[in-house]
């Protein structure tokens, strides 16, 4: 299985065929974002016209190319295929360097047409006879940050080497999840793979989440997808993924009128999505509503402890967000209370202002406004300590007599000092609202592998996902 | 009814009494902000020590104000109140010119001890004596953009001027939609006026609503509440101003634990909130689950025309994101599918990409990666002209070679003549994918009160919130 998969993520040369000196132009755009992501091989641009592009020298054809290409990036029209698969038949009979096809370009099996599945038919039959891996058609490429290679055409994707690998059936999807990294706090999200895999005529989404999931340096599988023909095989996939590591997902056609647009964009049969999420809950991936969750539950997987259990405490400076956050955490159902000991009350009142409420209710501790940075963390560091927690809701409102910087800075601070001197390693979730103004201390944050939210909707739906994950791991027995 | 709030939002002068030097003081910062905010009048630091604040001269106490002061703003400790209280005195045995007093301080009756409590009756028993209304304890203040004032300690309050005006029971949350703005992509959200009622020892919740919702400058009213003493007043006070513009709601103790932890903050009855919701609804005062909700639905109802009635056209550039976005409408129930005609599908097809997918499914078109900046608004121009069409949910996510300010520039153009030659003026949300790249697209829009959305989840919930006061507007048959 998984044969030759390598070849789209660390190939040694790529040609980009259809390329451009026209920025308008995805074949321009492929090769620019081939270069700016630093790709360490040969670039060869291939056109009609033999063009430099962007200071690499251009090459009429394929097999006029004297260095070796294991991949190339198809990005000429549909109706190019006969030369494109003539020029690579010419190029095998001398030289059988390509193991891989990204085809980049749309116009084939997914517009219906007859002309359009002998297109795709044309490279399927050539990569088949000669064992080449076929990427799409119509689909965005692949990323490897850590090989330094981008061969998409995505306009931003941030270059933060991390532990998330993405597969998506949709290529929008996929860039819609990797440029919204850039609006981070920390302006960039660590991530390790990425593969959309388009119209799927010979490497499916089965065989990329095998592919990116068993990546070493991957520590959370995500994905996104409207259906599979094989829903079984899928699942037991993901779940064999999942016994070993995070697997977290969207997928679309939850209504019968998204499957029906499913399977009006891929083709794909939706399926039913209710055994589906049974599927899925059995075998302990996670499900996600919307970008924004699938995101945030990924950097959380990635870079955060899982909670030993659900007990949380919510540790607010502010009454109503921490009422909010209540509201949001008991509609879930995945929470429950953290009773600390009598003895972390007397430390909370001794370290806090003399009007904070602490613990009235139990599990919820309002500092107030009057509570200043230090404070902030002195009372965090109480609860980190208290065993009856598991997880904290760190919230926070900005004042102008609040430094935020210092508070940041320290929370940092206490979460290396306690796991490094005592082995306490527990998420904590630091919610801090709101806005330009707060940006710079959740940047501080984020450079320290912390993720923030800026809303406490957003940390429960995470830790929500965490608890779920961390109980299967638990359940299973093969807890970490 | 509402006599004297005006001097909240329009005073002939100020004192803040308890101003400071200190940057990390409230009383700093309440000075700080109304000079910042432009506001036209005279300010008085008052201090123990007289200290000039911020090149202000300063005072040691309010009867040697010379000038005339109609708002004070105090932020001295609770414990400071019988010597303000005696100030007040003092001042009114001469000049009788305050009419109103913010108390930005906390320690009163909402820490639940006796001695705040005394405290908190001194202030309400001055000023019921003398007819100065009080607003407090425990807040942080009042807003007007358009009179330049911002009397309160919010760190980064933008100043745009515009139709949205918010009353908020808890001081945190007003200040976190208010910050939230600064990160829009308009770079803030036009605004009226904020009033955060705090203790509600004197102006209550109900009071403020009334003030702001009938205020000719307000287009649309939002809340921020726990719960009130009185609720069937709130919900008709909030009913009668829902005839005239919409009224958006954020109401904390949807849950039993959470109406338990808001009575602990602001000691208010949360009641059951099940009751509320139905109210909310009979009265067609539109409820919303996130502060991110609110302040989408307040834009847009602030900017946006309302929906006819709720026939829908999903009009996207990306085939994902479209499904994304039937999933969530569909799960909605709101919605109905916009069917347009033979004519507007021909001509669709005529300025679409040839491989543009139109009308597979029925309200639905998937115009591809393909379509230029041009293409994406002429094909836009057929819906908004064809009848059958109520809104547009326009989806597209950047490429490299897809000119998004274009589009941006092109869709201004298009609304504002289109409404201007032939009065069509449909609401269309365009959902502009993802991150940083697509900011300066996403500003030109803003900046031409066309609010853009994130993601379709978001612009879904906001137009399913304009449909239902659309409708409770229609069927009241007081529609405008």
């Amino acid at each position: 299985m998984s044969t030759g998969l390598h070849y789209f993520f660390e190939p040694n040369g790529i040609a980009v065929y259809g390329a451009s000196t026209n920025p308008q132009k995805a074949g321009h755009q492929i090769v620019k974002n081939i270069i700016d992501s630093g790709y360490q091989g040969r670039v060869a641009p291939v056109s009609v016209g033999g063009e430099e592009v962007l200071g690499l020298p251009g090459y009429r054809d394929l097999p006029s190319i004297e260095h070796r290409i294991e991949l190339v990036v198809l990005s000429a029209p549909a109706k190019a295929t006969p030369q494109f698969v003539e020029q690579l038949e010419q190029r095998f009979n001398s030289t059988r360097d390509i193991g891989a096809i990204i085809c980049a370009a749309a116009g084939f099996a997914e517009i219906g047409t007859d002309e359009g599945k002998r297109y795709q038919d044309m490279l399927t039959d050539f990569c088949s006879r000669n064992g080449v891996r076929l990427l799409g058609p119509n689909c965005v490429g692949t990323v490897d940050i850590n090989m330094h290679l981008n061969a998409t055409f995505i306009a931003d994707i941030t270059h933060v080497p991390g532990g998330i690998s993405f597969v998506s059936q949709s290529g929008a999807v996929g860039a819609w999840l990797l440029m919204s990294w850039s609006a981070t706090p920390g302006g960039g999200v660590g991530f390790n793979k990425f593969m959309s895999v388009g119209n799927m005529a010979d490497v499916d989404i089965i065989e990329g989440l095998e592919y990116a999931g068993n990546d070493e340096r991957t520590r959370v599988l995500g994905l996104y997808i409207e259906g599979s023909p094989d829903a079984r095989k899928l699942v037991h996939t993901l779940g064999s993924i999942a016994e070993k590591k995070p697997v977290v997902i969207l997928k679309v056609g939850r209504t019968e009128e998204g499957a029906k647009a499913a399977a009006s964009h891929t083709g794909s049969l939706a399926g039913t999505d209710a055994l589906y999420d049974g599927a899925f809950k059995q075998f302990g991936i996670v499900r996600t509503d919307t970008i924004e969750e699938l995101s945030d539950t990924m950097r959380a997987f990635d870079t955060m402890p899982l909670p030993e259990d659900n007990r949380v405490f919510i540790y607010t400076q502010a009454g109503g967000p921490g009422i909010f956050c209540v509201d949001e955490m008991a509609s879930s159902g995945s929470f429950s209370t953290a009773y600390i000991s009598d003895e972390s009350k007397a430390q909370l009142k001794e370290v806090l202002p003399p009007i904070a409420s602490v613990c009235e209710p139990e599990g919820h501790a309002d500092i107030t406004a009057a509570a200043t940075a230090q404070q902030h963390i002195d009372g965090l560091e109480v609860l980190l300590r208290d065993p009856e927690v598991d997880a904290v809701f760190f919230i926070t409102v900005a004042t102008l007599f609040l430094d935020l910087e210092e508070m940041a800075r320290g929370m940092s601070e206490l979460l290396e000092r306690l796991e490094r001197e005592e082995g306490i390693r527990k998420p904590v979730f630091p919610v801090i609202i709101s806005g330009n103004y707060v940006w710079a201390s959740r940047r501080i944050l984020e450079e320290n592998r912390i993720p923030t939210f800026a809303s406490p909707d957003r940390a429960v739906k995470v830790l929500d996902n965490m608890i779920r994950y961390s109980r299967y791991r638990n359940e299973r027995g093969d807890k970490q």
